[in-house]
């Protein structure tokens, strides 16, 4: 063992008080989404600004540099999976990045965002894109700011990927441009093929009272793992989750009275990021190792929970009773298959956060286009309405009939975060692969969620990949927890198979490819 | 008019921050202590620990020493009331005092009170003090080095008064001592010759459903001048008002189904805590002037709100057909008349929140002698129970039969905020002398409160009190608003005319003094 050197004392200093920043920013953020008064919103601007300058002037400070070329020979020699030599990489990793930004930009770009963020709110109020604009307007300039500031660091071959990094680092427009186009070809059949075969409406049709949905929604939650003790449930109109610590995760979601399905995926998605979050490794906090390590692998948990276990055949036989239990009605006379069949059947909508499993990356693959042309500046904000609804149209065949079902309809954008969306369909595809993965440790993992038994996939998904935060890069944990490598092909095989299950399609239309 | 010198620039600059980050640690409370999952409480101490670090380096800052000593000479020949002088002589206040203690220590205060706080709710649910003891022992062992901190200043006549100058400016422990014999030898025949008229048990007899209490107080909140837009409502085990900024004012109150004078008077209470912070002066937002001057005053405007409003009679009348719209019941049969007097009734009871407006100073004067006690090292935690029950025998004539009622009954030691408990009745006090002065400038002041209009009071308050947030000390603001200097008198007087226009005295008591 070697010694350890003196400076890893400050290093972990530094990191505490980063990491305790980040947990006061994440509080900034549930509360001005779930119960600011609305007039409280531009000094949130200013509190999220004067956040931002602190934790990016401690960043970039020319003491952190100094500390961690100093620490740089003994994590050569360190055991590379080691907690500190792992802190020092992402420090070195974070550092880097902060320093080619001025904090005074970092600090605009924070209240930019935070303005913008209730413009979309108060333009959806009004139904009025016009409303949002300047404001939008206003986060691209700044992102284009933002990335000049590394056009001198040889690093990125796209602009777009300098967005991209900050959310799933290493992942490339020229990689994403493959993947959708491979899942657009392949998708194309296969939905014809299954939307033949599908209904229309609502996945749970009727009308069910938001106490009763809230009720239900508390049980289901209870059951697959939210404890009172650390976790709450709000509502917002965008449903997200946001941990200000592994022992106090909130989530939100949406009660619609005319649509369950808002509700019951949304509770499930967003269980999925808490989970991730709750089950850092506890020596892990109070240091930059206790984040995610990307948000494909954050939107793969949230993916994972709503689809390959919420939308399965047993979650199905399972969570019926729930149902039942909290909300009777149609759910009286329901049974397993249709239920499996409701939930996963294929059709075209506009709305992404409730598209099925099928459309829904053609939803970002959508976004996906239009982020790329804003920021390759062949796409202005005054255009952004007509493109979505053209896009929407060649995509998904749909009219748009309001900008709230087309260009308002998400708060990514509002809230600055462009590069974003690709981690929903890098989510989807690693799902799919860990799911591979976890039924080969997990033989009984059907008959687990059947029964309502959640603790061994908690665990496997903590052991493998919750509890390292970001001591490995995306793309080694999911070497480490499977074998593999990022690929689209498990999920298409997953997709069609359950198709197939559901009977929601006759016969295979895919060439599987190895 | 003096050419603006550079350094004030940078001062600006640096209020600025202070102020973002004082708004911050409002939220972080706020969360506490009605969102937050109790889990989540070791990492808000740490988060609370990380922000004080922050606060106390930008107040202790060299750089921020120099500039103030290089604004020196312009603040002395510049008008003493203008914005800017009063900055930079709140500023070298803030400074001078946060030099004298060690950052460290400061945060180590910040996270203790957050533990403190923490094990005090749950000591509530547990009925048991034990568990709050050591947390308790924390915080008055940190007080002891926080007071020692200042023994080379010379400054301050007794330890104690230096608690105090950190809650009210300037208040000591002699003056206290001077204020509270008067009001004990004054109460004690007012009290005997009230409360032989005085009823039994609760203001309001009857038991009120929560969702009604919750109409009554959004109702009753809207008319005095709460705002959906800037303003939120929320329960919480301690009632009380804290606000992120002039626009973000956050009120919490406790709905007993069986005591509706909780909610009724700590809304009003909070309200008027709330009103002071949402009327600051708009051009002050940002910098250190936008807080309030002390919490004396502070607790001036809770108390003018609940009681020289709240439980007089032309509000009585006015809210009368409020409370029988919502609530129905006993309201029906009361007329104005006896609703006064029953708001008024002089009763010895244990709950100092829940006290009477005559008694209730008998409460702060017992928590006052206690915590010089404790500050002078005459009364260890230990014997505090104890302590607390004979002073309560003594003072109040009671017996306490559990810690809830006695020892346990108030968040303030475990928030750590000893020496807070003086300036409630430092804020009757001025609340009274604050009446006698509008009065003069509002003739038809009952007329206007009869017939639900605040506004005339509202802007009375903000032109006299709350714009001028920290600008002037408690004292010269309560010479200008008022002309007078702090006195019992005005309050005695203003007591004993109520109990006598209620019916609750036959004949005057006391001989007054000019």
């Amino acid at each position: 063992m070697s010694i350890e050197p003196a400076e890893l004392t400050d290093l972990r200093r530094r990191a505490r008080e980063i990491s305790d920043l980040t947990g006061i920013g994440g509080l900034l953020l549930w509360d001005q989404n779930t119960m600011m008064p609305p007039g409280g919103a531009g000094a949130r601007a200013d509190q999220f600004e004067a956040l931002e300058r602190i934790q990016h002037d401690r960043l970039t400070d020319p003491g952190l540099e100094k500390l961690l070329d100093a620490l740089e020979p003994w994590a050569a020699s360190a055991d590379p999976d080691s907690d500190d030599a792992c802190l020092i990489r992402v420090l070195r990793r974070d550092h880097h990045k902060a320093v080619q930004v001025p904090t005074e930009l970092a600090a605009e770009i924070s209240s930019a965002a935070a303005h913008a963020q209730q413009s979309w709110l108060e333009a959806r109020e009004k139904g009025d894109f016009g409303h949002f604009a300047p404001a939008l307007e206003r986060v691209l300039e700044l992102q284009a700011r933002y990335i000049a500031c590394f056009d001198g660091t040889g690093e990125f071959a796209h602009p777009y990927d300098i967005l991209l990094d900050d959310y799933e680092p290493g992942l490339t427009t020229e990689e994403l441009s493959g993947i959708f186009a491979r899942l657009q070809s392949e998708l194309v059949p296969l939905v014809s093929a299954a939307a033949a075969a599908g209904e229309d409406g609502h996945v749970f049709p009727g009308h069910f009272p938001r106490e009763a949905q809230q009720r239900m929604a508390d049980e289901l939650l209870h059951a697959v793992g939210f404890e009172t003790e650390h976790w709450r449930l709000d509502p917002s109109v965008h449903p997200f989750a946001r941990s200000m610590a592994a022992t106090d995760v909130r989530l939100t979601t949406r009660w619609e009275e005319h649509d369950l399905a808002m509700a019951f995926y949304s509770c499930l998605h967003e269980f999925g990021h808490g989970l991730y979050e709750a089950q850092f490794e506890p020596r892990h906090y109070r240091t930059t190792l206790a984040e995610a390590t990307g948000l494909g692998v954050h939107e793969s948990q949230s993916r994972l929970w709503e689809n390959l276990v919420g939308r399965s055949r047993p979650f199905s036989e399972w969570v019926l009773p729930l149902l039942r239990r909290n909300l009777g009605g149609a759910f009286e006379t329901m049974d397993t298959a249709s239920m499996y069949r409701a939930v996963n059947q294929v059709r075209l909508s506009l709305i992404r956060i409730e598209a099925d499993e099928t459309t829904y990356n053609l939803h970002i693959a959508l976004r996906f286009e239009l982020e790329v042309a804003m920021v390759e500046g062949r796409l202005t904000v005054a255009d952004l309405p007509e493109a979505w609804n053209e896009a929407t149209h060649r995509l998904l065949g749909l009219e748009t009939p309001s900008v709230m079902e087309g260009v308002l309809q998400d708060i990514h954008w509002g809230a600055g975060m462009i590069g974003y969306f690709p981690t929903y369909t890098i989510g989807n595809l690693m799902a799919a692969e860990l799911w591979r993965a976890l039924s080969d440790d997990l033989p009984d993992i059907d008959g687990q969620i059947a029964a309502g038994d959640f603790a061994p996939l908690r665990e496997w998904l903590r052991a493998n990949i919750h509890r390292h935060g970001r001591k490995y890069d995306s793309r080694e944990l999911l070497r480490r927890a499977t074998g593999e490598e990022l690929s689209v092909e498990p999920w298409l095989g997953y997709l069609e198979g359950k198709l197939l299950d559901a009977g929601l399609l006759t016969a295979p239309v895919r060439v599987p490819r190895s």
